[in-house]
């Protein structure tokens, strides 16, 4: 058996980092954008150069998804039947993320409450932190997850 | 030149609809999932089996990036300059994405404003749903832009 973590394993204020980072590669970054998010300054350095960022900044729609990764680097990655996310409260992105940054996060539990509707089940609001390698952070979320009490 | 639009363009109460729609097949819903949410529910049948959802879903952050490949398939596309978005006040996924569901999108306008630390740039504020080929909401988003005035 692997180890599994439930809602009593988990303490109000814990902080968490990811055990890795993640560098998003210029060719991932192009990639993504012009699959989700095909915007002059996500997919080109010429298009770049015209908009108010004036060159290349990753999709922020990617950063969110590679911080999702990261999340499962932390001890969420063991809570048993997997990691349900119930909505985000809300999402910035406070600086852009370039092409070559590498990015970790950091998770801190905000609130805890059994469930109403599902007595054996507890919610944890925390919010995620994204930082970049020079300790930017360049996203910040509050969101909820829903896991077995014990 | 291709068509631009400006602040001045969009009318509070405004909806606007993806001109297409996009279907998740299920080898794009475990790839994204392989990369970036790589959870029992989204990466195999087998694994799915024994969870909540008892099958294959699309990660919520593939619905997203979807939804986002879609809000340019509306007259957000010709956002002078591009669409910069300004964060997103929240997030929900009220039913799961299937593999092989399609997707569209429908933008309202909720709010207008001039930004007030840029007088000539405007904000707007707008709620975006996702809907599924049997028209359940699947995402409900609401976030903001910003873009010139004219």
């Amino acid at each position: 058996m692997s180890k599994e973590l439930y809602y009593n394993d988990f303490t109000l204020g814990q902080r968490m980092e990811s055990a890795s980072s993640i560098t998003i590669e210029k060719a991932d970054a192009i990639g993504f954008a012009q699959q989700f998010d095909p915007q002059p300054y996500h997919i080109d350095d010429e298009g770049a150069k015209n908009t108010m960022f004036g060159e290349l900044i990753v999709s922020g729609w990617h950063t969110a998804a590679v911080s999702m990764r990261l999340k499962l680097e932390t001890d969420f990655r063991y809570v048993a039947g997997g990691l349900l996310g119930l909505g985000v409260e809300y999402l910035r992105w406070p600086r852009p993320t370039f092409p070559g940054d590498t990015l970790r996060i950091v998770i801190t539990v905000l609130e805890k409450r059994q469930s109403n509707s599902k007595p054996d089940k507890g919610i944890i609001k925390y919010k995620l932190e994204t930082f970049n390698h020079t300790n930017d952070l360049v996203m910040e979320m509050v969101t909820s997850v829903i896991m077995p009490i014990a």
